[in-house]
């Protein structure tokens, strides 16, 4: 057994797009990782439920054991780390428990699974007295969960603001940079992989929503689930919007953002306004980033590809080696363990205070801002500032007006504008987007 | 001694503005941190030069043994970590070497010492099996360190690009969005309390090029001097570069690149031209931010406040943090250790190759373009666009050329700039900056 104590034994369940980059990133990079930890890591079985279509990989690895079953990692006493990359809630979540329960130590990229099972699943690796790590879970290749859990850990991080999903990003881009709109934009992202075929999780802001809860559990030391997060997704937004918030002074994004309310954790994904000026507005296409408040570090943010074989795999290998570092067979013990030492509640969408950007099509004669203006008043919603411009679709009579709202309760915004819309002289609101000015 | 076992004993030598934060974060966060990792971090000995002038931080801490004498804490075999925060060279070098051999685990931010002792200080701590940590010694508060030794760490990173000094970024900054001289902008950032009162340090780019000899050495596992680092500063810079530059889609910044050329080691800090559509461009004032070109993980980018008590004491208590994670006092080992397993060679600066922008002042008569492209011509050097201006000073009879030059090798355009600075109808070159592209 001594002459294995520089080898760490490694078992993957999953050998996709992420799981073959992963398989060759290790097993090219093996002395250079040794170099580096002083010690080997080595796959030495791997499980895939199809591996007839795996036959090139399989053969470039004769090393490796390949199975169709995974028990036969779960139940392998020599394995010291699974990594994990089927995805998904089942059957993963069950294998990670077993492995879990079987002393192993985890690493893995899922991100729905750690957003919806965070309890059980670190309830288990505490009582087993190992560790699992997921980096890759939120920000592709970008170094995120590990500085919050070692070089940031002495700030209390009391907001988060992040654009965690790239499809959606590459797609506001577009709309901004080229004046696409959002089908076209869509259609494009999906040419290029970018988009699922599917795109709901992306577009509807899961994928996003999904990230926010990892971060925020970690960040708010409390559980968050993916489920408290409140979602709109960017299926509404329009070039006329782009247009008038970058007249404006402000550029949209899909974000996801938590912070405290009255020590209640408000975490939401959704889009908004951010001013032009701020680095958020610099982060392009396809590109992920998170931005930090800290209340000794102030403000940093990470930035890099939140996707893609490449990247993913550099954060499942780097979780490896964090565990194989200080990995010790004789007495395996967690390093990192899960830190939602403290229970908070969520707090309401309803209850939130935020400034908004509203564009409604109304009639175009006088006394039509008068009656507006006394909803809103009405209602305690105060207008910061108003411009009228002609309708966009050139409508006799009709004219369209965008409306900044100073900071506001949702809840009273929500009336106000539902009385609005009852209005004789309002033909619609076509669009009620968050502005966050994400000031210094 | 059982009892001692989640007890972190630390020392620190140097209360001043750093230190002082230090102490204060970490007796602020002693419950948080114990609630994140288990262990109490408690620092039981302070070293200062002259702690007459600090009563008022010694009243507040009645636990804490103050001394004039660093002794005092090299020698208490009770102390676990030992911070040293007096900075420089010596007498720290000798404080942290003598730590060191009497197996204290070492956190410090100093630059300079790191950049210059390296070699001795991480043989002193390989030697006596303990790690030395220096997050704080580049980007402050910024996790850069950290990320490159664990998530990034199956990444050979090819290439860093830093804007590493908060000083000049700010001076930069103002020169171009204020069109502010550099002596004004520099006379701001003093007043400010950005730069020292007397700023060669941050001006000449020797600041930089101790951050940048200590990230070189990380990503290409060789050691770097900051006597390695070719140097320019940003002194020469006028607001007409600065105004040329923006004409022609660029911004000035002061950047630390090190790069492979040949497998040689390029390291090099000085303003540079990059695209205003770079996310770097759009890192401003006192800002910090470092750019890594990865194998696997591609582009990230880190970022934040590069100086100041408090982020800076995030990151010095986060590697104690670090430390104090893996802590076995029964059997200390390091966790991280140095990572400069090879020895490559340091290429010359003119041996480099790359794009420049060249503005000089001419006699305004035909044919004078013609005799300059004739030398470039004669050298190698091609033009890749010309612009002539006005003569900025108004002489009557002189003309401004603003060149841009391709990919040229170093040596070439010094022997060409020499040889036309002796044609008679230049009167002057007036500055050479180098361009950086920096494509994706």
């Amino acid at each position: 057994m001594k002459n294995d104590d520089n080898r760490i034994k490694i078992g993957m369940i999953g050998l996709g797009y992420i799981g073959s980059e992963v398989l060759e990133l290790i097993t090219r990079k093996k002395e250079y990782i040794f170099k580096k930890i002083g010690k080997y890591l080595e796959v030495i079985k791997v499980a895939e439920k199809d591996l007839s279509s795996r036959r090139s990989i399989i053969s470039r690895h004769k090393e490796i054991t390949f199975t169709e079953d995974p028990g036969e990692i779960i139940e392998d006493g020599s394995i010291d780390i699974v990594i994990e990359l089927i995805g998904g809630i089942e059957p993963s979540f069950e294998y990670i428990l077993a492995c879990l329960n079987n002393k192993k130590f985890v690493v893995t990229a899922n991100k729905d699974l750690i957003a919806k099972k965070g309890p059980d699943i670190f309830d288990a690796a505490e009582k087993n007295e190992v560790d699992i790590l997921f980096e890759a879970s939120v920000g592709g290749g970008i170094p995120i969960i590990g500085p919050l859990k070692t070089t940031l850990a002495a700030n209390n991080i009391y907001k988060v603001v992040g654009i965690l999903n790239g499809t959606t990003n590459y797609i506001l881009t577009r709309m901004d940079s080229d004046g696409l709109g959002f089908k076209d934009a869509l259609r494009i992202a999906q040419e290029l992989g970018y988009a699922e075929s599917d795109p709901d999780s992306d577009i509807m802001g899961k994928d996003a929503a999904n990230k926010l809860a990892i971060l925020s559990s970690i960040i708010f030391n409390s559980r968050v689930s993916v489920d408290d997060v409140y979602k709109e997704g960017i299926i509404n937004i329009t070039e006329e919007d782009i247009t008038n918030a970058r007249e404006l002074g402000y550029c949209i994004k899909l974000l996801a953002i938590g912070d405290l309310l009255d020590d209640k954790i408000n975490v939401r994904v959704h889009p908004a306004l951010i001013p032009s000026e701020h680095i958020l507005s610099s982060i392009k296409y396809e590109n992920n980033a998170v931005y930090f408040y800290g209340d000794n570090v102030g403000e940093v943010m990470s930035f890099g590809k939140g996707a893609g074989d490449k990247p993913t795999a550099s954060s499942v290998v780097g979780d490896v080696i964090n565990i194989a570092r200080n990995f010790d067979r004789a007495d395996p013990h967690p390093v990192f363990g899960c830190t939602c030492f403290t229970k908070k509640e969520i707090a309401a969408i309803d209850d939130t205070v935020g400034k908004f950007y509203v564009l409604m099509e109304v009639t175009d004669k006088p006394g039509v801002l008068a009656k507006i203006s006394k909803i809103f008043g009405n209602n305690s919603v105060s207008i910061h500032s108003m411009i009228q411009k002609p309708s966009r679709e050139n409508k006799k009579g009709s004219a369209s007006l965008v409306f900044i709202i100073h900071d506001v309760l949702n809840r009273n915004i929500k009336k106000a504008l539902e009385q609005i819309k009852g209005l004789d002289v309002v033909d619609s609101v076509k669009n009620v987007i968050r502005v966050e000015e994400l000031e210094n």
